[in-house]
């Protein structure tokens, strides 16, 4: 069944899904919003709450309505956040969501892969590189339609720090987080500039009074999410608006570079685990994965993250 | 002190106070805002969550911070959400948050008073019109620039279901909800059309099967916000993106008609009450109030509508 | 072929043609633009000019291209800008268009349809109802799928006139110009309102200091283009902005209300002439046609016109 | 006089400006747009035609009109585009616009600040750097609120070219062209990549066929303003784009990275002569100019550059 262009299917009305619903909603970028989650009320709680207000002048009349996994047959975009999220007091590691969340991956793919295997799928749900690896390796779906958010708010965070440190906007940062979406991300240190301008300089290009502490900014960018956890109960809005920037990029056939969870098949010589690096995306999904140059730092970072990933993955024995 | 434009302080960070952050960082027309909470924690969380995105391509580079009151100096806009909102199993009006939220009505308007009185203040805590009413007489705020989301939110509802019905975009339905934000809400049908298309001939223009129920859809507008509640535990998305519609209308120096809770000073022979009618929005607040021709009904229905709000303000002995 | 969703083809890189151009880049809802010209020179540098600055940080990544009319076999729309325009000095009546225009059309319309019958066609060029008839009854193209801008900048120009007038945003204006893109078009009177107040309440709702001239305000929008084209030497923003609120409703599906040149099928009990009424706009073309109730002056003032356009259509002898 | 916020100036209906002026109507973040132009009948129906479609539903209630100098009084921006342009046939050199356009700039400078040294004042006549340069050092203008567009359009030009060969959005391109707006801009390739790929790896990260001409490329992009203006007759739509960006940054205060032409005060030694460098543009202008780290290469394109244009101001005997 050929896809209906700006048909979006959205899995899970949580925080997370609710948050992405009501971001995809000023996006303006898509016509359809099929929201499904198992809890029908919350869900419809959600659509109702939505749509009112694209009565008003400068907002484009999106259609929002609770549906059920037959809308996936002909959905362009199918976003999963479904399963359980990390909670305040749970350990800072959101591999406690494992074994639940693969097993609601599973037959989220399940009940997908009846449908279509046409739409691009972008999994949003934790832990992310792992169930982006399961539903990668276990579903036979197409390998550049599914991928998952992976470090892509990481990174956000990381450009967004460096910017208010050097004072100008965080779209002039390049730099990456990439790896896992989780303790073992890195950044590839020596890739990172302002307008060009290399790391190192920063002190003195824009006048800081002390150099930049990598550890520290590393660290603060790995606990961001879990802070924002302790601090309001949950995360929403930067995860949501995440979706939103790859939800843009497909529908505008960008080719706009962004880092996400992908299946590795020989870059860096690794095979077999799914983690973040950048890629450029297209309304067709992933079209090239680029390896940027790693130093030697970089490439020992990479390989902590690869061999917690693959021990994970061994456990599960799937 | 000279408003700095584009700074706009937010009072509340619980779930209406965190949506509107959310959708004023989508908005892209304010540059700073400062968000205020009793729960400090609470603020922090949510300005965290919402400002690591602005690195992304298309977010512009708004600032968004925690503050307290003095930033209220040099605001141009000024949000308050603040005050408990009714709550799932409450009865079915927002009369029950009275006693407490004119309390924090009031604490909220001093502090404010202390560093301004040149900032649009839109409120947007409930009972809506009689809160708007408290800031209006008793703190000697300048009456064009103090006033309350009122009915535009009902408004939104009463548009996006009529152009459900007749499969129009809603942005064609000319019709409002006027009065209280509340049980005593109306609709001057008169005056309801679609492109010119006066309601009576609906059924034959879009080819409806029976005439749309008046009563019910007025029903189910007053109980939309109930039934939101309800189902998803709060209400949040829909008085979100009404709050951004006033910010952009007073950003943007509109113009525009919408709906809002102002002191009534003469409308319809009325004063000494705070209830929607709809006034022309500026950079400056509210420039005219319109007063739609009301047939016997409408004319009815407002008498209600101010009769309830009067013996209210009475029994307030403010 | 199925269309390649988001592929626009611009028919003509003159004026109008380079001012579409320029507006579409900016609306950024289309992912690929085709520009054919005779001069291919005119539609390279043009081309050119507007494909740069995509590069910046708020502009989405367009292609635009110059191509050919096979380009049209998987296009989603067409925009048909081709042929002479009006010049200073010339007859203030777009028909001094008419016999050189009628074969541009034919010859078009013969390269179009031996590509495609899915795109949907919007014609621009003058005289813009005869033109539209043409191309409407002589290809057997899907009726529903080929219109012309036809009265919707002059309705814009209306809604802006009466809303300069009474100081409120144009979008709060309701009514049309209708029939004719020229000098028999006419204003359904009974219908306009501004948010619900009937046109003759105007006067004392917006506090005018003298009635609104209905016949003055008809001729001055009647003679905007012809000013405007004395002023500058050619008009290009209001019709390219006129193509690109086109272009927004079908690729958003927005089933919105905007008057547009079709062939009439029984409306009003009129047949074989093509006019503009208002129309609901969607992906797939014109969903529906509505018939505003006319009082006794519109039904005149339609016969006018009807009679006009099908005399010039008679002596075509198509 | 406290400036109006959101209040624009454009001096200049030509080509240029008029391209402006449509382009700052779809860009929806100023207020009231004021055009100056010695021809009233070109700027009113330049306004005429821009100010219609403010009717249609996504546009946002600009105001815009024609005005004179003393508008200038409470503007925040003034975009300056008097003077003639080069035409086609001309010398390939900005230059030939030399002695009438000094001229030109010095009457309206004179007139501008009879009025304000608050606004900021974007140039956009050619020569652009000496014009520039005539207008910061003899009027005692605020320095940081006076600049030219510089090589901002080269600069996109660059990135959308390498673009278009790596296959990438063009806004993963870092690197500027720099310098003379005119036939000594110059590339500091050291400091150019994709999202951190430095130039010398583009071949193998992108799969190139060979390797980028670095000369070929920055003779295309000095030339590509000559050839828009012989293809299409005159250039219009880049530069208008590239105003629009800088009044963007300006309006939402975005402390974003672009290079335009400034008063240089010992920026790599240099003083006393106008050119681009890479500069953090607010609300108040010129934050801070970024000094790249240039190779040889780098250093001797800009002294070639900074000799050029000294020899130019000091023939003019200001």
């Amino acid at each position: 069944m050929q896809p209906k262009i700006g048909k979006l299917v959205l899995i899970g009305a949580g925080n997370v899904g609710s948050a992405v619903l009501n971001s995809l909603m000023q996006l303006n970028v898509v016509n359809e919003i099929v929201v499904i989650d198992y809890n029908k009320d919350k869900a419809l709680g959600e659509v109702l709450d939505a749509s009112h207000t694209t009565a008003f002048v400068y907002s484009s009349n999106v259609v929002v309505r609770v549906g059920d996994y037959s809308d996936c047959a002909d959905a362009q975009i199918i976003i999963m956040t479904a399963g359980p999220s990390i909670k305040p007091g749970d350990k800072r590691d959101r591999m406690v969501l494992l074994d639940k969340n693969v097993t609601v991956m599973c037959e989220t793919m399940e009940k997908i892969t009846s449908y279509t295997r046409e739409a691009i799928i972008i999994n949003v749900s934790n832990p992310l590189d792992i169930l982006t690896y399961v539903a990668q390796t276990k579903f036979d779906y197409p390998k550049e339609k599914l991928f998952g958010t992976g470090t892509l708010l990481d990174t956000a965070r990381f450009n967004r720090m460096i910017a208010d440190i050097c004072h100008v906007d965080a779209k002039n940062v390049t730099g990456f987080v990439l790896g896992e979406h989780g303790t073992t991300s890195f950044v590839p240190w020596n890739t990172v500039n302002i307008v060009g301008v290399p790391f190192e300089e920063f002190k003195t290009q824009f006048s800081l009074t002390e150099n930049i502490n990598k550890e520290k900014i590393l660290n603060d960018i790995k606990e961001a999410g879990m802070d924002i956890l302790q601090l309001k109960g949950y995360t929403s809005s930067g995860i949501a608006l995440s979706v939103c920037r790859l939800v843009d990029a497909i529908i505008h056939n960008e080719h706009c570079v962004l880092p996400v969870s992908i299946l590795l098949n020989g870059q860096y010589g690794i095979h077999d685990v799914s983690l973040s690096l950048p890629c450029v995306i297209t309304s067709g999904g992933i079209e090239r994965v680029l390896e940027l140059p790693l130093d030697e730092n970089g490439k020992k970072d990479l390989q902590i993250c690869v061999d917690k990933l693959k021990n994970i993955i061994k456990d599960l024995n799937l």
